[in-house]
């Protein structure tokens, strides 16, 4: 694991202030990849005073419409937010993430920070695989968005910058997150076809379905065999209605 | 030692949005104790905006005129600069220097920050005992001043409030053996009835998804949905055979 392939991901950031300084925040660190969804000003002036010769950052960072594209590539995907907890995702502090992504010989991660105000939504949240929780005055837990990102990058930079001992590690192929979402997307649809999901239990049964997959770290192979099953079951179903008809 | 018996110390803070942001990093993590030597501008309308509900920081702040002032009643004091290891101070990482200041009960101590661009000058340095060196990207080493003080923040809320960080261990219920067995069954009647399996695929693919569910650590609810999912599908697959015939 390298430090300049980690992703950081900021999503729907209000300040442009804050963007330069989390700009200026990785590069201290040695992180380079920015990617923003839907910032509300960027470029913008503030950006660059704030990033204070981290400009090579905000040059390169990608700005994308959704979380789903911030993610293209990635194959594990952390959320900052302490509201993750509640839905059940499994909790880091932020150095025992650092050293299990510094672990992560061959894969693609992506960090991700939500609004200043509103954090991430549920959705967005199901769609990371771990959470990180910022340890935190419990009467003033809110850190600015670019001080989250400072501690987070400061831990990589201690765990992968720092000479360490070579572990064995279980050497998993993983899925890319956008076909884990053509496979969540085809579920989906078959289970709507099978009339397993109905409007009053559809948010809670897919929010679970995530929740389960997300655990596992599916590999490509298997990603291709659910995907088969669910194909075969659309081709059964189809063909009883069409004889049917 | 108490979190907020630590003493921040700013020297000659040029932007008052500084000043703001440390008051925010200080309270984030539990620290309210904040010395100003000479700040430029203080109090300022932007130091408020910049501390975003940690005004009780800012209003408790002392503005002395000279570090000697802001050192009086401790005992220690660490200063946080590169240049102080040219001097010849001693040198902590800043999760060493948390340690250290942990273990002194009765002490008093200061961590003192320097200017944006200049730093503290050598007689500053002199007067401090250890120095606090952030690890950080040799090519770009320049670290905001409030997000210096966040990171030394955060090492002391590690090392003082929370010396053993709760991690959300995950409360799992697990199914039992017998139960995802059952699914497994279920699963492989389902597979032959979609005609997913064949002779000469039916074993490997039945391994794959054995080590792919028993990966997940399936909960009793999810087993539970995961079987309906299944019993709807073969309902939907027999309605249209009934159809049919």
């Amino acid at each position: 694991m390298k430090l300049d392939t980690v992703r950081i991901v900021l999503v729907g950031t209000t300040h442009p202030g804050n963007i330069g300084a989390t700009a200026r925040a990785m590069k201290t660190m040695g992180l380079t990849e920015l990617w923003l969804v839907q910032p509300k000003l960027f470029p913008d002036q503030k950006a660059n005073e704030m990033a204070a010769g981290a400009d090579d950052i905000l040059n390169q960072a990608k700005v994308v419409s959704s979380l789903d594209e911030a993610l293209v590539q990635c194959h594990y995907a952390f959320a900052t937010s302490a509201r993750a907890r509640e839905l059940g995702l499994p909790g880091f502090a932020p150095a025992q993430a650092a050293t299990y992504i510094s672990e992560q010989m061959d894969a693609k991660i992506a960090i991700v920070f939500g609004r200043e105000h509103a954090g991430l939504t549920n959705e967005e949240l199901l769609k990371c695989h771990y959470h990180i929780n910022i340890p935190a005055n419990p009467q003033y837990s809110s850190l600015n968005l670019s001080q989250a990102v400072q501690l987070i990058a400061y831990e990589l930079r201690i765990k992968i910058a720092a000479p360490k001992i070579e572990v064995t590690t279980l050497v998993h192929e993983h899925a890319r997150i956008e076909d884990v979402e053509l496979f969540y997307a085809h579920l989906r649809t078959v289970l709507k076809e099978v009339e397993f999901l109905k409007p009053e239990n559809e948010k809670k049964i897919l929010q679970r379905m995530r929740r389960l997959f997300n655990r596992i770290h599916l590999e490509p192979l298997e990603v291709n065999i659910l995907r088969g099953i669910l194909t075969q079951v659309q081709s059964r179903i189809k063909s009883g209605q069409d004889n049917n008809g």
